[in-house]
């Protein structure tokens, strides 16, 4: 059993605790904070289900004064572990770093955080290898990770050599009051981070993107115009069918009733998934269509838990629990229950 | 145990479902509906927990073309149950009130219902009496539901004989794309049926209010400035206490973290709540304040859910379960879990 | 002709140098600046009709490479006016008060300075005469300047003891980009600052409210619950009568298409007014309703021009250019178009 | 001086009204319209600068009611013109066609109609020679229109024979209630009818693409991938002064304060443009970016005044005022002022 820490107990830092506990091969140990934010009161009231830890600066009397049990600070948390996931704040991942280093303890830093601080840019598919073994791995973002499992679909199966992706950002996750947009839409400089991210993971594909925020909080949808390696034509029945077969993918139709991103976010609440979280992307099957050599389609990123699956296998990579990508992706596949539904 | 079947399995009949489920002297016998919806395809991929019947003009074959598993007819349901949940669409509950009669098996509507639907225009506190036996009960509507608990609370309490509400109501649910507004407020003409509502459920007190949509998914806020009866003063304080007493209210500051509707919705998220449900409506002790006579203050209606514990209540009142408001309601909250996070 | 000039070219000082225009027994020296915004790069682009001066710590350069011409800087037009309407963003209204007591120059702040900056809190209708002669005058905010035009209506008429008012705030102007809300309603701590502004420029008056953010950005809307003085009984014909008497309130129904904020936004760009802008704020016919002694309604807001009309009442007051109430009103509403449209 | 009329005085219509007015050698004879809406209350108010005719099924006793004078009837209208424009909800163009046929008028009509309506689907700068002397043309819709001067902006100079373009669409306009989304983006079936059209005008072009609608108004942003003919090569800085060059594109940055559709809005009304209404199309010069033998960009549509200049080029092409584009749409942007802010 592989021993698991989390560091920011905040969006991210939930949902990978929750993905820890849902591996048969890994403990996850407890969660560290700094604040009584209204997640650490949420988990208080469920009864403390993770020890909590407290990280520098934070404030003991605060948590006594809502009888939140405090199981000791952040060192002694990076002292129990084999692996420390990092979802603190951008920036303060390299502060934490700190630590990790001192205690030799290998860490999984989240999206937010510089590429510096790891050795490792990693994707569970797309480069699973290169994080064997490997002590600092760094996530790639949401959209980032969920774009490139479909381009890496089409990749494998047929090759890619060129993407042009639009990113349709949304802008806030729910219940964020500390960031917003209100009727209106915002552009950012070219190229989209995301294309030149992914160049870094796939370096054999040339790709470029431009990103629009929208003032919605389910979901980005991203289109993806992708042109088959040297120009070799991929219909839409072939795009179609490797992503059906991919186990982090949900094919779904708008005539079903997926209508759009706050369908899949519908979806999931009525399934019953905690927080009405979904692990797979969304790609709408109405959405792939041909162009000479280019294949278009869209895809639904969930921005709040797209990435766990990824970072389970970016701890099987580190400690090196399988040895390839098709062994450790199943291995998350298999306890996330992905690809169960098909 | 009371056999309890749902009718319409849309936004509030998935919640009453769960509902019925969580009282440990109730039985679900199963639900029913017309289309496989989003939340149909939902409950095959969990496996099916609940038997789905199918109303009439349901097109059978498009439910085995999904393998979703069909136990029998909407009459086949109404003849095994105690009693029917009816939260089909508006207009619909009337229709299906004919099966009912037919099989002598009382029913509870829900607020999209008119009230002549219904022999008793109910809720769990303010008027469990008249419930009582009753064949016939319609649930106040969402907004009514939470508003009056609160009203409630001070009437008992105090004695109120004047409310005037302004319902800042939110205009869709999440993966509502049937309806919305965009970059808008819409104003209704006044008095909002909300305060026409509670003077029928509460004949001594005197209503008006106004109510504006806004174009956001996560609970209606209604602000309620109250007249204690014949002019007696209410403080603050003795609201707050009485307020903080009650099972079905969240006493909840800004300080903590609760900045407005989202709030709400992202705690019961990481309360681990099913869909981010909550039943109890949150109060902002931030927002009590006293003029002259009047008290004001505002409070947060997670429209989803909100109905569910007053809708077991009548289920209780309807068959006699309890015999009064106070044992009823006592009984709903326990299996409910209400009261306990206090 | 009394000569004015305007630091800030933003939202309120471009709309302050319009208003200043049109009042012909005034003329607008020029406005005064720190950056080439999109308003002074479309001021350049109109073709200049008003000159422009720069504040400490402009660089020219960057108007120069733009061909934007400069006609001086701040302490230059200051030296040239009879009076500054100064709507700098909030707390630099405080700093240039410097300049204009070294010039011996009066000065209008607007509603995002510390009340303390001016020696009078001024609203053109409730307390004109305090105005007159007085050095430096602070406007009402925008909500408080539409609120009390209404408040001021009833009381002058029936005389009014009590308010309780709730104000759904837009969060953003068209355009804005640095703040802004997503799907999510925000409270702030009670009672609002409308409420007790209220209080400070009509003493005789007990006011609280509640107010909630809306991610929208045409006009607020206020609902007053107001109480007769001593009980006094106002009917709907009563308020309904006095409002439609009003020049600067536009008394409007549903019926006529008047469904919220977004349809006077709508209809004063069919008007061709610049910007869409309107300077009455909207009362709503079908919003007003009786509950006992107290009369409830619905106002709208129009945040970005609604405090022009009083600001050039200020200007009137401070440099006595009419001697009460109703000749200031009346020669700003005269030079405004005001209560022409009945 | 040719005359034109106006049917139906909706968003479309009183800017058809505006920029035939503009145009020195041509006038405008009047509207026709079925109800007193918020638009002609508006142009009552305004003092009838334009007259208005009443269609069949207006009640003209409701006109009388508010004072509005009617000049005549929908076919007086049509008997005094030598061309229509109509901007009548969707399908109802096809029925006022046989008035056209009748009185041998030609007409215009806006992308709402089916194809079918007219003899040529028209754009002022792609095929404005197909449109000389036709008697029935329609007009792009206004995603369309504005995608299409972008591209055959580059098609002219270099050379295009494949775009794939994401339409990111404001789903309402301001002033909407009938229709609108919250906080949900929604997708439509592949491909965009936009590609469609973009073929149609433009056959030597393959076009597909993805729609997104998203819950703004203030302008649709589409991002263009587009291939040079037979793989050449169009770099950044060619596509830059290609743009730049075209009278009706305003090529922008976001360091300028462009921040996304909501500053062309902001700018316009600071322009003082009626309605806050701009002609333009907006181009982002930080959008424009390469990748392999693609150039992609990002334009912005400003929904309710785009097609008014090609609706311009329409008549001068049906009534064959001038003989090619190049004349035509010169004509039209000379009196719109198009190009001059260079």
């Amino acid at each position: 059993m592989v021993k698991v820490g989390v560091a920011g107990y905040g969006v991210i830092g939930q949902r990978l605790a929750d993905g820890v506990t849902l591996q048969k091969d890994m403990k996850l140990v407890g969660i560290a904070d700094l604040f009584p934010t209204l997640s650490i009161r949420a988990l208080k009231e469920r009864g403390m289900p993770y020890d909590l830890y407290l990280v520098e600066g934070a404030d003991k009397s605060k948590f006594d004064a809502l009888k939140i049990p405090v199981r000791g600070s952040f060192e002694d948390l990076v002292g129990k572990v084999d692996i420390m996931l990092d979802s603190a704040p951008g920036g303060v991942g390299i502060k934490n770093k700190v630590l990790y280093e001192k205690a030799g303890v290998p860490a999984v830093f989240q999206g937010g955080e510089k590429n510096s601080v790891a050795d490792v840019f990693f994707h569970g598919y797309a480069n699973y290898e290169k994080g064997l073994g490997a002590k600092y791995l760094k996530l790639t973002s949401c959209n980032t990770t969920g774009l490139i499992r479909s381009v890496d679909c089409l990749d494998r199966e047929f090759g890619i050599d060129r993407v042009a992706i639009t990113i349709i950002r949304r802008v806030a996750d729910p219940g964020d009051y500390h960031r917003g947009l209100t009727n209106a839409l915002q552009i950012d400089r070219a190229p989209s981070h995301q294309a030149v991210d992914l160049m870094t993971i796939m370096p054999h594909v040339q790709a470029t993107g431009i990103l629009v925020h929208t003032p919605v909080t389910h979901g980005h949808i991203i289109t993806v115009v992708a042109h088959g390696k040297a120009g070799k034509k991929i219909t839409r029945d072939m795009a179609l069918e490797a992503f059906k077969a991919h186990d982090r993918i949900r094919v779904v139709t708008i005539d079903d009733g997926f209508l759009g991103n706050a369908s899949f976010f519908r979806y999931a609440r009525d399934l019953g998934n905690p927080r009405g979280d979904m692990y797979e992307i969304g790609l709408w099957e109405d959405s792939i269509v041909e162009s000479g050599e280019d294949i278009m389609y869209a895809v639904n990123i969930p921005q709040e838990s797209v990435t766990i699956p990824e970072t389970m296998d970016a701890i099987r990579a580190s400690l090196k629990m399988q040895g390839d990508s098709a062994s450790g992706t199943a291995e998350t596949n298999r306890y996330l229950g992905l690809g169960k539904w098909k």
